[in-house]
Order: structure tokens, then sequence, then C-alpha cells
């Protein structure tokens, strides 16, 4: 397989070639889509002759590129051996699958697909794909490792490519974009609605991303260059802008005829924009309301005035709160003049919420949530290292700590053995401050207004299970040792630790939101430093001033 | 204040009570809905009567529950002193504020209110809560501690507390249900769809729950229980029963007839269900396309048969991944022989996709995402002591494999300084391929089909970096120690403790899952046991056999 890299447009290629040695190329790099395109051009006995030439397993990968219609075209002019040896494969079935499948389904899929791959039979890989929702395809492709991955892209067809591109996590939205040729990715672009496609934009790489930019209607690209103004994670980096706008005064027959003329709505559409002549927004007029309505009442009496309009500039975590709140299904985006811009539809909201809760989870543990699952070893831990190399200097802030109390480790191992569990216990009851702490920043419940009332309880609850749990440490830990003085040494270093646990699960996410630095990312390294640091040194320290 | 519990109906009450003494009584009991209702039916001159009657601090409060419409009918028969003494704060004013809010303004509210409760002007709590959303009131309760939230809840509006209790978390939903007269509780109930007020009576303690049934519509009685009789988190615990069903065999100028025969469509109704004449589920009509078409044109025509019907004993997870990936607004709810049952909205699935996610980041903490954050801190201190005890069981199971080897650790105290590196690496590494596969089997990218892939990736990773770091680490300690041999066995040790990571935070999740476990809930403990213990053991084994 052919490295990742964008492949050369047809028109740049060495034009000596002929049709039949462009698809033996295409069918070597894995280029699928082109040796089809090539294909359509040929006529069936030609295809025939080039069959009869190539060695069987070119000859069967080629067969694959063959659709059912050309197929039975071609078979007249084969000779029978070859016909006997193909047409077993041609009338390959594969259970029909219902139209929309259930999510768990997509199980069969993988292995099916897998199944078809291992036997080269990207016929059938193209059969159970056409049968898939474009957003299962992009689930499936991101549970393949790349190379079957992108020869089950090849399979894909041109028109629902770009449909299935939007679903993808951009890591892999990338590289199969750039597996595309330039004017298949075009086409492909075409299908899709501009905030889509502006994302997609986003996140190719800008000289590409340009060449898509370029490539739509002028019209398009004076909207798409104006979505692509505003920052990727805001209300005008959500919008689309297809709201239909209305005028307040005039009556619902007329609303309706109006909308019988346009034929058809822009998806998601279940409010139309009330504007008066300058395009300032006034309300909403749901089609619910529409369809209930006398046909002769004005606009301006069913219009909801409540259903505000969103700054363009707000930020997507607070347009999210928005619909959470006010259950909206789409939202108007006005400039600061309170003129519509576009609207906001529900479904990108949903997949905003969803990232952003899958990105807390996956920075937590240092991870990138927009990465590829199988992205090649070298890659992934690159990646990795960086986070083992940050946790190292927890690691040896602690060691460093131990290391100042070498002399008391000597005299008395015991306290080797038991100092872990003063740092484990401090980092299990930070973590959940923490833990509390960030998600509370994030839903918005946590304020200058009430912080305070946090820390006490946090404190509160750490010296109740403080006192709790380091007495009974510590009469373990003299159970174990028989000797008082390290049982309460111990006990002592824990209750320390787990107040200032607290007090660093509190303060931590505090700071580092202060600073601009999102505290699910660093938060819990430097937790950990705190609680490893604090313990170590409380137990040690405590230790050598009483037991030597 | 009193502690939270049911406040027994009126009726029950002792019946030699003068509505005055009512009045002080519910005061007291920080019963503000109680003592409102009271005074609606005073005379105006017998509430005059009574603040004179009362002390300062009595009165002051009594005031702050009068409404202005009743205090001008109050002021004239009051003393001149007392008049200037209350109207100063009848025409206590607060700026007014636009009907729709920025998500960010609930800053000042939780400020706005503290003050107002701290100046005992309820008064003005009240006037702040007729303001904000139903959705946004929900989150400044949750913000405040018990006390503060129960005299602001005592403010908000009969007709709106149903919504409120709707948007809160379990705990404080709960208890603030409890807070209300029984009678004001089935009121606000009354305010609510189904599915909502189905949510409400599931939270509720059993008995209190059947009562809120009992006091419902025989015919919404039948709903309800057939609601009530599915899973919380299934199709059926989501749905609502007010799916609009039309025939296919009719015109569209029919249907808008029907429509505005209703004059009202179910709140989030975008599209119209398709049955034939046994109810049995044919497709969908959306409004859009509905407004849009020609009126003489038969639904058939115009429905989408691509929409499928949602099982009703569906699990929620996948009823959230069906709304995402198909961008649904709304989907019918089918029982078994494909009958309409109802149908599910996008709100509420927005909803469980947030609620989701929050559950899985608050487990890894061992947190419960329905708990109140300010709950009482016993309560509070008595959960998170459970963790802390399951974790300790982690941290004397990584003492006693130190414990063995405490011959060793008196020989060469430096491995006490240096045993953390290995325990702590080995966890950060292990947490990551944890939380990725967690994620994977969340999203269902993991399957059969490719576990086996991600395990190969992730050994491969920890392998590069085990070398790396391990030498990195290796020499570090040859610095520090300047004992080669230290180095060599502390790098060993580290490269096989990555290892393991590995292998656990991989196969840990797979085993819970197949357990019926959560992975979030139980994963990072167990992992973090796992790695101490191979850390420590691999650690000091080593060196025991080689240094010593």
């Amino acid at each position: 397989m052919n490295p990742i890299k964008p492949a050369p447009p047809l028109s740049d290629e060495n034009h000596t070639l002929t049709d039949s040695e462009h698809i033996i190329q295409a069918l070597r790099a894995g280029k699928n889509k082109r040796a089809r395109k090539f294909l359509s051009r040929m006529h069936p006995a030609k295809i025939a002759a080039m069959l009869e030439r190539l060695d069987a397993e070119q000859r069967m990968a080629l067969w694959q590129q063959i659709d059912p219609a050309l197929e039975v075209r071609i078979l007249p002019h084969l000779s029978i051996e070859l016909i006997s040896q193909l047409a077993g494969d041609a009338t390959d079935a594969t259970q029909p699958r219902p139209e929309q499948e259930h999510p768990q389904s997509s199980v069969n899929h993988l292995e099916a697909v897998r199944d078809a791959l291992n036997q080269k039979k990207l016929k059938r890989v193209g059969k159970i794909l056409q049968r898939m929702h474009p957003a299962k395809v992009a689930g499936l492709l991101e549970s393949l490792p790349p190379v079957e991955r992108r020869s089950v892209w090849s399979m894909v067809d041109t028109e629902r490519t770009g449909k299935v591109l939007t679903y993808l996590h951009d890591e892999i939205r990338v590289a199969l974009a750039l597996e595309l040729d330039l004017e298949d990715l075009i086409a492909s672009a075409e299908h899709l609605e501009l905030d889509d496609r502006v994302d997609l934009i986003q996140t190719l790489p800008a000289e590409l991303g340009n060449k898509l930019l370029y490539a739509s209607s002028a019209s398009q690209r004076k909207q798409l260059e104006s979505m692509l103004s505003y920052p990727e994670d805001s209300a005008g980096g959500l919008m689309n802008a297809d709201a239909i706008q209305i005028r307040a005064d005039v009556q619902v027959s007329t609303v309706l005829r109006y909308l019988r003329l346009l034929e058809k709505l822009p998806p998601q559409t279940d409010m139309l924009m009330v504007v008066d002549r300058k395009g300032h927004y006034q309300g909403g007029l749901r089609l619910d309301s529409l369809v209930t309505a006398d046909l002769h009442r004005p606009v301006a009496e069913l219009m909801n005035r409540d259903i505000g309009g969103i700054a363009v500039t707000s930020k997507g975590n607070e347009v999210a709160q928005l619909f959470q709140d006010f259950d909206l299904l789409s939202a108007p985006v006005v400039d600061e003049h309170n003129r519509v811009l576009g609207r906001i539809t529900v479904d990108d909201v949903v997949d905003l919420i969803r990232e952003d809760s899958d990105r807390a989870l996956m920075q937590m543990a240092g991870l990138d949530d927009e990465a590829d699952m199988f992205a090649p070893v070298l890659v992934s831990s690159r990646r990795r290292a960086v986070w083992l190399g940050i946790n190292l200097v927890t690691a040896f802030s602690a060691a460093w700590v131990i290391g100042l109390f070498q002399a008391t480790l000597e005299q008395l191992v015991a306290l080797a053995v038991l100092m872990p569990i003063v740092a484990s216990m401090g980092g299990i009851a930070g973590s959940q401050t923490l833990t509390l702490v960030i998600r509370g920043l994030a839903l918005g419940q946590l304020q200058k207004g009430n912080i305070r009332i946090l820390l006490n309880r946090e404190l509160g609850i750490s010296i109740l299970n403080g006192l709790l749990w380091s007495v009974v440490i510590a009469l373990l830990a003299v159970l174990w040792f028989g000797d008082w003085g390290i049982g309460a040494v111990l006990g002592v270093a824990i209750l320390v630790n787990l107040l200032c646990a607290a007090l660093a699960g509190w303060g931590i996410p505090l700071l580092l939101e202060r600073m601009g630095i999102d505290p699910a990312l660093a938060g819990s390294v430097i937790l950990t430093t705190v609680t490893d640091v604090v313990g170590f040194f409380a137990f040690l320290g405590l230790a050598t001033l009483l037991l030597l």
C-alpha cells in the first residue's frame, strides 16, 4: 500500500499511458475509485481482452472493480474458462440487510467486511457499504487498521464519500480525504451542506482546503468564506447560512404558498425566522404553529418571541447549554445589530456535546480525542511519550523527597513499606475533589458566589474521612509492625495529606482555569505531584522528628 | 430550618390553629409557599393587624411573602411608622433583565440571590426567579447549599416548580419535591409532559410516586402506568405517548385541515407518524415536506420510509447513537408488532448523552453524578469513605509486596527512593490504554473483530516507550546513585511494568464488561493495583536477585 499522500489528479499524469495501463497502476496503488473511473470509459470487449491478458491475481483484483451492470456486458467477450472462473464470484450473494440498521448490528459489519477483505472480495465489501448509513460507514472505517481502512475506503461510492468524511474524527478524516483524487474530493464536497463543508475545509491542510473552497460556486464561496471567518467552536462556526426568513406582517396562507414555491426546505428546519425589512431578527415561527394556525392570521400573532437570537460570537459550550436548557431544535444566529446571519441546528449541537464530554474523558488520561485509535504505533508512541515524560517529573519529585530521608529509611525500613499508602490515599481523595470541581466549572455551577462553600465542604469531608481512615490504617500498621510510633506517624501523615489533597483538588482547577489552561488536561498530573510530595514529606518528615 | 421531610398536607394539620397561627408556623418552618397560601385567604385588614402584632423580624419575614397586589390593599390598614418601615422594601427595585438570558449571566443570579437572602429580601429573590428560565432556576438551586436552596425553592411559583424539578439531578430533585406540600407537588406535576412526569415519579420514593400517579386523570394514569412499565434507560422510558398518527392514503390538504382542528401540536413535533388501519408504523411525514408539498398529493408519496421505528426495548445508548447518526429530531417507538406506541424527542436524547458522559467522568473518580455537590458533609463523607476504603486494598497490596523485600531495602535504601517511579510510570501508561479501550467500547468501535489489533498496537507502543523511558530513567538513576546495577534493574522493571500496564489496561475493561460491570467505575482502581504490585515486585525482585 502506498503511504498516505494526495493522489495526483489525472490530468497531471503521464499521457502516454493507455487506459488499461492506468488501471493496472491504479489497482497497484489501491486507488480502486480511479480504476473504476477508467473502466467506465472502456468498451466491454477491451476490458474482456484485458482480463484475458492479466495474471490470475491482477485479474481478480480488476474483476472486483467491475459492477454487475458492466459484468453482463463483458461476460460474452470472455473465454469459457475465464467465465467459469469469474462467474462464481459474480453471483456472490450476501444476505440482504434492512435499509436502516440497528446500531449494534455494525458488529456483523466489521467481521463481514474483514472476511471479504481477506478473501480479496472487494465487490462484497462495496455491497455491504452501500447498505450502511454514512455514519455507520465512518464508524466502520475508524474500527479498521489503516491498511484495511484504505481499501474499504476505496470502495465507498463517490457521492457518499463526502457525508462519510463529516462523521470521521479529524485525523482519520484528513488521511482519507488525502486518499481521494482531487476531483473526487471536490465532487464529494459538493454533496455536503455548507456547515459540513466548512468543517471539512477547516480540518484539511490549508492548501487543499483552499482548493475545495475555490472549487465551489461563487455564491457559495462567499458564504463559505464568511463562515470560515468564525472560530470552529463558536456560534459562527456551528451555524448554517440556510435560514428561511419571512416577514411578520404577512398571513399564514401567504407563508404556506411561499414555502410550496420553495418545494424543499433545508434539512432540520423546524422554524422560520421572522425578520423586519432590514433583516433584524424579530422571532421564530415554528412549523407546528404554522400548520395548526388559521390561514388568515398574520405571522406576528403566531411567532415565538422567546426564542432569542444567538450572538455569532458566543462560545460552543454556551450554545450547547442554551439548546439543552431551552429544548431548541434550531436557533437563529445574529450579528451585533441583531440581523439574522444563519441558524444552528440541534444535530450539530449533539455532536458538540458528545465531543466535549469525550474530550474531557480523554484529556484526563493525556489522550487526544481526535486521534486515530489505530494510528501507526510509532506515531502514537511519540504522542504518549510526551505524557509519560510529564509524569516523570511527578515521579522524580516524589523520589527526590524520599531521597531526603534516606538516613531515616535505613534505620526504619518499615517506613519504606508504608509510605506508598500515604501517597495513594491522598491521590484518590484529591482526584475526587478535582473531578467534582472540574465538572462544576464545566456545568457553570461553581462560581465566585459558592466556590468557598465547596472548599469548606471538601475540607470537612477530608477531615472526617482523614480521621476515620488514619485511625484504621494506623491500627493496621501497628498490627503489622507492632510499633505504636509508626502507626501514629502514619495516621497523622494521612490526615495531613488528605487535607492538602482537598485543598489542591479544589485550588488547582480554579488556578488552571484562570490561567486559561483546560483543568481536565493538566489537573490530575499536578494534583498527583502535590499529593505524592506532601504525602512522602509528611510521613518521612514526621518519622524523622518523632521516631529516631 | 427543619430537616428535609415531607410536609404534612394541610388537611392533616391541627384544626384549632387560626390562619395567622398557621402562617407563623409555616414561616418558622421556612414553608413560604404555605404561608402565601394562607395569606391569599385572609382579609387585608387582618393581615395588617397581624403585621402590627408581630415582632420586627417575624414582621419582615411575613412582609416578604406579600405580593405587590396585596401590598397596596394592606398598606391603608397599617400605622404610619409601619408603612414607612415596610414601604422602603415594597418599592425595592432590581434592574430589569431580558426575557431569555445568556447562560453565563447566571453568574450574576447566584450572587444577586445570595445577597437578597442575606438581607432576608425574599421578595427580591422571587422577582429574580420569575425572570429566569426553569432550567436556569434548577441550575441556581443546585449551586446553593441546602439551607439557602430551600428558602429559594420556597419562592418558586407553584406553576413552575414542576418544570424546575425536571431539570434537577435526582438527589436534589427528591429533596425539593419532598419540601412541597403534597397538593402543590400534585399541582406542579400536572403542568408536566407525560415523559417528564414519569421521570419525576420514578425518582420519588415509591409511596409518594404512587400518590402522584393516582392523582392524575384516569386516561393519563393508564398512559403513565404503561410508560412506567419500561426501564428508565430504555426507549420505552424515554418515549412520550403524544405521537400524532395519520394514514398514508389521505391527501396533504386533508392532513393540514386535520392539524388545524388540533389547533396545537405536542412540543418538539417535527414529523407525523404514518400508520395503517391497525396502527402499524409505515413511515414518517416531516412537517417541512408537508408544508412544501402540493395540496393534492397523497401522504404515501411524501412520507419518509427510511426513518425506522425504534423497538420499545432498545437501550438508551442505542437510541442516542441512532439520533446522532441519523440526525433525528424525533423518532417513533414501536412494539414487537411494529405498532406505534409513542415517540422519542431529541431534547430527551441530548440530556441522555450529557448525563452518560457526565457519569463516565464522575465514575472514574468514584463519584455519583446524580449526587448533590452541596450535600451535607456527613452524607458525602460516607460516600467517599467507601471509595477510599476500596483504594486501601490497592495501597496495602502494594505495601505488602514491598514488605516482602524489607531485607533488600535495608541493604539498598536507594531502592526505596526509586520504587515509586516504577509504579507511577506503569499507572500512567496503563490508564492511557484503559481510557482508550473504555471509550472504544462506549462508541462501539472496539469489537471482537479488531480488539486483538488494538492489543498488539498497545503492546508495541509500550515497548517503544518502555525502551525510551527505561533508558532515560536508568541513566538518571545512575547519575543520582552512581550505581550501574540499580540503573539497569530500574530500567528493566519499568519496561516490564509498562508491558503489564498495556496488557491490564486492555484486558481489565473487557473483562469487566463481560462481567456486566461498568469499566469506567472499577477499571482504574483494579489497574492501579496491578501496576503497583507488578511494578514494586519487578523492581525489588530483580534487585534482590541481581544486586545482593
